[in-house]
């Protein structure tokens, strides 16, 4: 059982071009685009067993397997996804896509501007989760997918697998909304405009360059969020570094060398200009101010039934936030199971491999297929 | 009664000298220094009524109270203290004093430095929180205070307002440590540490100039952990900003507003070197690390008598940390009062006029003199 141990194994990625004219929520048009993803498993004869995996801020298509060329690149969830897994590839069409305005191969910041011949960068439309969510049904289109079996994501991935259902109701049966909220608490949006200002006031992107400095100070704010305070303390507590300085302004406290280390690695890679289009996203992202401020309203155009998923230290869209949407569901009469699931892992738990989490999902999706 | 309704009135600041080198907890030797202090109400002829009261971060030696010359430029605890107020300077003498490092007046980062007849700026050493009680001590001695009838400070304030208890035990009679921790987490040092970053990564900073980009963010970021979430969700939740645009990255959001104002003020007049310093104070402080981090062990020592207070929605230094407190003293067997008042503006509270916890503070400081 090779396959099984070691996952979906080997996977390539694969490129869509969209020549139309594409409306974006912001009323801005842009000129055809492209979309970067990955399949697993295979499409059944009746089409009726594709599933598809919203990523998050940093995430994109390299959802699970790894690349022929390049055995440790891993995808980002791995763990959930493969033969036998949760999301079990011996029995779903699995696609994972790059969201346009992303920084993994979908058209966005670092893509070429037809219209000036240079790459994009600050003049790269602001995109929205309603945006994104059009772009993945042309793609599901191109796929010949007419319904999804289900969206699933985590995070901002949660926000548009829910988006998923009231935006196209009929193409998807079910929605797995993990870890995510019906909008962000205006302490959600705090973090997130410290972030942008730090890339915003950094010299080197005011001068058109790479905000290596600001990239890597949202990065480690992000980092705190994402990880719970009863775990960093069990994780780094007081601890220093061994033959660190003292009495300096040196890396000297574990977590301090945790944090510089996750905002240093970030920064060299991640593009600024996606970064700040994926946190407006996050800002804009209210389905309930289209049906003024009504969640349960704007949510009973779903058709699809849902699964919701919390975790007990998720301070950044913690519990609570969840209940929301099942709460709007349930006084719907719509079909809602939740799951608020005990982990130390913060936000961050909706990646790790926790065997009650999994076993949900598991058996949730077991009953996804007709 | 107007001097009551008014508070303290016109009040002056002095300095104190000291001559003779100063030994730090870094191992450093300062050659002198001076410190700015205010002082309000009389010291009686027993000389037993005096209140010393230490600062947090970004506050200083002007405590209540408002200058002749500028009446608008009012004391930061200016409602806690004042003829009739909780600490009634009818009653008692009361000391307020700018810390070491501080950029207020005190000897700080932008003094001169005599070795080179030039502003100390990233220079200047390392000082701490047992640092800054052994300067508050030699002023104390200056003043004729053998014996603080209190001492009293809320966030790093309290720490100081600890401290003293235990490198002082003779000269405290009582404490009152309010909104504060026995060390920080290390959810509390990575919030420190970002901040640090903003600043030490600031093109402006390596440079020897002022780093007001950083300072702003660090500023940004503070505010975020001195609100509670709830206190955010009602003073701004998602409401935008007037008139501002939208699908851009220009403030939009009233909480985006908030943040920025508040970053920019700061950022004008406050010294970075100073930032630092005060956030590695906090980083440093851990009186139980000194008693193989028994904090019970630690506080054996002290001789005072202890009134602590924690707010509810306080997530900086919860009420859990100032348990701690409790908790070692009530197992010492030591004298100690505690109070957690139900607040919604976190870790600010401390600052606010709240009638529950202003009665406390009076019905004890009733008990302080002899």
């Amino acid at each position: 059982m090779t396959s099984r141990d070691n996952g979906i194994g080997i996977v390539k990625a694969a490129r869509a071009r969209f020549e139309a004219p594409f409306a974006l929520a912001s009323g801005g048009t842009l000129p055809g685009f492209e979309l970067v993803y990955e399949t697993y498993g295979k499409l059944n004869a009746a089409k009726n067993n594709a599933i598809l995996i919203c990523h998050a801020l940093s995430g994109h298509h390299h959802v699970a397997g790894h690349y022929a060329d390049n055995p440790k690149n891993v995808g980002w969830w791995d763990n959930m996804i493969g033969p036998g897994r949760p999301i079990d590839t011996d029995r779903f069409f699995v696609v994972g896509v790059n969201n346009l305005g992303g920084c993994h191969g979908s058209t966005g910041p670092s893509s070429i501007n037809p219209a000036t011949g240079k790459p994009w960068g600050a003049d790269f439309p602001v995109v929205t989760v309603t945006d994104w969510v059009s772009a993945q049904a042309l793609l599901a289109d191109r796929l010949g997918i007419a319904q999804w079996a289900a969206t699933v994501g985590g995070s901002l991935g949660g926000m548009q697998a829910m988006q998923w259902t009231m935006q196209f109701p009929e193409r998807v049966r079910h929605a797995l909304v993990i870890a995510a909220a019906p909008n962000l608490t205006a302490e959600n949006i705090a973090f997130n405009e410290v972030a942008r200002q730090a890339i915003l006031t950094d010299a080197e992107y005011k001068a058109g360059r790479r905000p290596v400095t600001g990239l890597r100070l949202a990065r480690m704010l992000g980092h705190i969020t994402y990880l719970s305070d009863d775990q960093m303390a069990e994780k780094f507590g007081r601890k220093r570094r061994p033959g660190s300085g003292s009495y300096g302004f040196g890396v000297e406290f574990e977590v301090e060398s945790y944090l510089n280390y996750q905002g240093d690695k970030f920064a060299e890679w991640f593009d600024a200009d996606t970064y700040l289009r994926m946190t407006k996203a996050l800002d804009y992202f209210d389905p309930a101010a289209e049906t003024g401020g009504n969640l349960q309203a704007a949510l009973a155009r779903a058709k699809a039934r849902f699964l919701v998923v919390s975790f007990s230290t998720d301070w950044r869209f913690s519990p609570q936030r969840s209940r929301e949407i099942v709460d709007a569901l349930v006084h719907n009469g719509q079909d809602v199971a939740y799951a608020e699931i005990k982990s130390v892992h913060g936000h961050d738990s909706f990646l790790m491999q926790d065997a009650h989490y999994h076993a949900i999902m598991r058996a949730y999706l077991d009953g996804v297929l007709p």
